[in-house]
């Protein structure tokens, strides 16, 4: 459930509006601040500055990125679906008793990034752990997750630059440097109208950034697939990651949900 | 209780004789191969071709080094005393019955890697596991601790070279490579007589090794002091690193026991 810096998407304001916790603060700068990497481990995903901060601890699940520490850290990565997943269990594993709060944003995490246990990236202890944390919030989970996937997927009220923005990551691809983004909707036809538009914003983002493509998802949450939209270069190392011919600047695939397992692997190896 | 490949040091050998635990099979090429990091975490430290092989897991006690993976793996990395302490938790922590060998072997790491619970790097939660893993082996670990420690300092035996590299390491300092090494006695006065021809080995590995030093730490463990022996440039970074002034090419500290935790990062420090 990424937000871009000092923006809260529809589905963080659903989750906490949902159990009455605030928005957190935003940290932007890393310059001299003590610092916990959480569903990160990258220096270009991190706070800017984030070489003049002290990491003292990394929980992750994601691809082992290129942090280094001066010292040894706690540092815990671990393939589940979610880094919500790993923190609910440290809690059991240290004996602190998770508040009604607490326990209903990280469900809500769990959810949101194993898309209802739908991705290939959901694991049976993402599910235990839901099946824990619901327990504690006495949510009906499927109800609930629902209802969260359908405040996420209400673009209505977005802009395109929101829906390009809203899930955005940088990566480096063997030295190309590339912008891959994700929007899930409950149905993709909502989206079509607005294609050229996010396009438009895609090139725009692109060019602001300095990269040689930007890549989003359109995911459609319940036909369980995704329509890779791609600007920029180069053209033929896409095409080999997803094993299509592009058409529109875009790439229909059946089954693919996850950035992290069905979209990084490809482009890096694409690249190698 | 690390061993240069291939080689079983006396420490090492008392352990194994101990517990009737054969030797193990040494791998020093991972091309290919499937491989879990253990105690270490760094390409530098690694099997040759450790790009060539699939990392699947790592388990370490060390600073966040440059191993980076593809895709999401297991990694846990702790601050604790040993490498040995993480694998003792995690048997109880997915419920595996440890062997009275395995509890040996695992109380030695943990008893050898704190020197006795001595080394600054010692925690709570090394202390607990060897509680734990003394009761399985029915051993007092105390007494057992110091047979296993005064079996690891006979040095009468030892060549030189077994010396400096029975647990020695590559470091880079901000692209100053090096070899650091330690060698724990229970007296330092049985190595006295024999500093010049470590000293000329210690040239010989840095000149063979193409280092810009080779530092060897001779620790006393009964003292809890180290004699830091110095080969190769640049001497002024090592002065600055342990504050003192270099005579006959070493540096005596008192209460240096941890090559981790009170020799690596001054020398990062210095390098800066």
């Amino acid at each position: 459930m990424p937000a871009a810096a000092g923006t809260i998407n529809s589905e963080t304001k659903f989750v906490l509006d949902h159990f009455s916790v605030p928005v957190p603060e935003t940290i932007t700068d890393g310059k001299g601040k003590k610092i916990v990497l959480v569903d990160h481990n990258e220096v270009g995903q991190a706070v800017e500055n984030i070489k003049e901060a002290t990491i003292f601890e990394v929980i992750d699940h994601h691809k082992i990125g290129d942090i280094t520490t001066p010292n040894p850290i706690f540092f815990h990565n671990e393939p589940v679906g979610s880094t919500a997943t790993i923190v609910s269990a440290m809690y059991d594993q240290y004996k602190v008793p998770i508040s009604k709060e607490m326990a209903g944003v990280m469900m809500s995490a769990i959810l949101s990034d194993t898309v209802l246990f739908k991705s290939p990236t959901c694991t049976p202890k993402d599910k235990d752990e839901v099946a824990k944390l619901a327990k504690i919030t006495g949510e009906d989970f499927q109800q609930y997750g629902i209802a969260m996937l359908t405040a996420k997927s209400d673009i209505s009220s977005k802009t395109a630059m929101e829906i390009v923005k809203g899930d955005y990551k940088h990566f480096d691809f063997a030295g190309t440097k590339a912008g891959v983004g994700q929007i899930e909707v409950m149905d993709l036809s909502v989206l079509v109208p607005r294609k050229k538009e996010i396009l438009e914003t895609m090139e725009k983002v692109r060019k602001d950034e300095g990269l040689s493509f930007v890549l989003i998802m359109l995911t459609d949450v319940m036909k369980e697939a995704s329509d890779l939209l791609f600007v920029g270069s180069p053209v033929d190392k896409f095409e080999k990651a997803f094993e299509g011919k592009m058409e529109n600047n875009a790439i229909y695939k059946k089954g693919v949900l996850s950035r992290k397992k069905q979209v990084i692997p490809p482009l890096e190896a694409a690249f190698k």
